[in-house]
């Protein structure tokens, strides 16, 4: 008997899960490899950096999402190049996977822009470490503040600036303002947290540049009701360890964090093919790799545009509707039938701002305000996979409502950055 | 007006807390000195260690526990020592606090008696990062289990050993074996980890050496029910990176959980006066230090005996009364009443062993199996501070037992071991 062919995924986020879980009455066995252990909801990445939820709360097991679905084998290992000459999937201990067809979705990281240097004083939010790392720079600065006897050191260790208004950036300053003024009340005895200075900044003209404008103007004013100054139409200048400048003005900050830019993975440079100026591949209308057939690229790491000429956003949405259609590619060439072309349906566009504070952007049906919130709240606890992680998330948002108070205060790790 | 009488609390642990919060209404200040951010329900770090609960669900942020009693600071700093004729306690980053009353209640560490070099190989369980530290190392056996292609290499992935059999080694070890056997099922393609070993190696004659004999032995068989090895009368005599020897036999074990001892704090030694073998501090009967009448210990690091001679257990509801004890010779001291002798008031002994088994010794009442665990499942939810905290354990016990399942099985932080 002929042995079935072999489809290796890279990553095991939503276009990589969903790739696999589409592939799984098809004549394939399936390698799912990722450097992690589980599948992570990425939109709610930003409540566990600000000590909303717990890590568990937003991260299934690969293996237990898959443990039912017997053609596919969960490896957990760190993929360092792929070898598309060779048709290997090449690990950073060396060894190799082979394989017939391939689906690279290896996601996206933060960028610099060239700055680099700024990486070590701004840190990004991709991954849950990076989430505990942050809610760890986050409780600790209030610690600080309360700790010094140095007024100029307390402002700056209460002075807090994000650097990006997508909606990762407008998430985290609306949180955060909302734990300074709210969850923190009553807790120091020598600073009032409730005078934080949350700054958002972004470079371009208004936040949520994806939403109509009206959207925006009302995110900003909501924004500026939980306590936030939005900053816009100037870019960050420079990032230190005390501060940053904005235009001529240095602003001292010991907490600054970085939601302005995603690169893709580092990966798609390994495939030897040209790639646009964020590192993405651009792939063919099917998805596949030009002039490599039997490799699909997904997710944050595709370039492609839709029929009005504007690229497929990198959102959740777009990555599990990629995923899928890879998954459909692959039955066709096994099948020898011809693929069709990838079409991005676009549900709509939500994104969060603080308590009770949100807009939506269906078309037709645009909010914003407390409506908005309930519709953002619903969606993302839909989505989220598992039976019992909705229950707890749900259990800790009526919580938090109710009470001001955030489950998931707890320092973890030592505190490895530069400004101890 | 003449300043209150300033009393510092070193440790927010069960004494600590319990001590601080029993000085409500006295009319001193208390400064409130810990490492951490948070109190730590330690009888459920081994749930955080098997991937039971989430970090936060066990700790809550020591401000938030106090924040409405306004005679305390809470300081999150690390004491290096203390200088007892200066009354002053010094910390890591060399300023002081200057104390007119002192409790010390920095609790207790691993200790490897004399063999600090299988600190290395077999990590302990004290704090929240040690938890996740072993929850990371239990995860990732299974997963280089899964990926090597030497069988022997498997076999030592897959063997596990838990050095002593006191309560935390017995809970490690049954909820280990539960893992292995049930939660896990079907999750891997290369392994069955029901095949996995797991041993609990005791020196002493039996485990869970505190219980009644009868007892201990209910709990060796429901041990050995659960598929766990018990192994007693012989001393671990070395540990490696590759594993174990016990007698004459070397045991390859890529996993050892150090469960053994403790030793005190070593702040115990910089106050100046004789300690007892195992570091602690022999109290007066109202738990001051020989010599000095203004510095009290408590928990962990207090050594006392009872009437009968046996010395009061290193167990939570010991180092609650204690804190409580000091609380009131605090206010006898101000007042200048005569202080109390210290009384222990031992209300039972409870452990759990794994799934629905657990033993219960309450004087006249003994149980074990079923009926204990539940007492046992009650008892330590109702202490767990905080109405948000046993809500969502709760929670996440209806769903371990429900579906074998166990709701944190995320791999988090960089392996450092040395046996990546």
């Amino acid at each position: 008997m002929k042995p079935l062919p072999h489809v290796v995924i890279v990553g095991g986020g939503f276009a990589g899960l969903w790739a696999t879980r589409a592939l799984a009455s098809a004549p394939v066995r399936i390698t799912l490899v990722d450097r992690g252990n589980h599948h992570l909801f990425q939109p709610l990445l930003y409540q566990v950096a600000t000590a909303g939820l717990s890590a568990p709360d937003i991260a299934a097991p690969l293996r237990h999402i898959l443990r039912r679905q017997k053609n596919v084998e969960v490896r957990m290992a760190t993929v360092e190049r792929i070898d598309a000459a060779g048709k290997r999937v090449v690990l950073d201990d060396g060894s190799s996977i082979d394989f017939d067809l391939l689906l690279l979705a290896s996601g996206a990281t933060h960028a610099y822009f060239g700055n680099d240097h700024w990486a070590a004083h701004a840190p990004g939010l991709k991954t849950l470490d990076d989430a505990l790392d942050l809610r760890r720079k986050l409780l600790l600065a209030f610690e600080r503040a309360e700790a010094t006897h140095d007024p100029a050191e307390r402002e700056a260790w209460l002075s807090f600036a994000i650097v990006g208004g997508g909606p990762t950036g407008v998430e985290l300053a609306g949180t955060l303002a909302e734990i300074a003024r709210h969850t923190l009340k009553d807790e120091f005895r020598n600073i009032d947290p409730a005078r934080a200075r949350v700054r958002l900044i972004e470079a371009g003209p208004r936040v949520l540049s994806s939403f109509p404008e009206a959207l925006s103007e009302k995110a900003r004013r909501q924004l500026e009701a939980l306590g936030v100054e939005v900053s816009t139409g100037t870019p960050v200048a420079d990032i230190t360890a005390d501060g940053y400048r904005l235009g001529d003005t240095f602003v001292p900050a010991k907490t600054v964090v970085w939601a302005a830019g995603v690169a893709a993975s580092p990966l798609g440079r390994t495939l030897g093919v040209a790639l646009d100026r964020a590192g993405r591949v651009p792939v063919r209308p099917d998805l596949s790799v030009p002039g490599h057939p039997d490799i699909f690229v997904a997710g944050d790491l595709a370039a492609i545009t839709q029929d009005d000429g504007s690229p497929v956003p990198g959102v959740a949405p777009a990555a599990k509707q990629m995923g899928r259609h890879v998954a459909q590619a692959i039955r066709a060439r096994l099948a020898g039938r011809p693929t069709t072309p990838f079409r991005y349906r676009d549900y709509g566009n939500l994104a969060t701002i603080g308590r009770m504070a949100a807009v939506v952007d269906f078309g037709r049906l645009k909010l914003s305000g407390l409506l908005a919130w309930w519709f953002w709240l619903v969606a993302h606890v839909f989505f989220l996979i598992g039976f019992r992680n909705r229950l707890v998330v749900l259990l800790n948002w009526c919580w938090a409502y109710w009470s001001y108070q955030r489950a998931a205060r707890i320092i973890l790790g030592e505190d490895r950055s530069d400004t101890k």
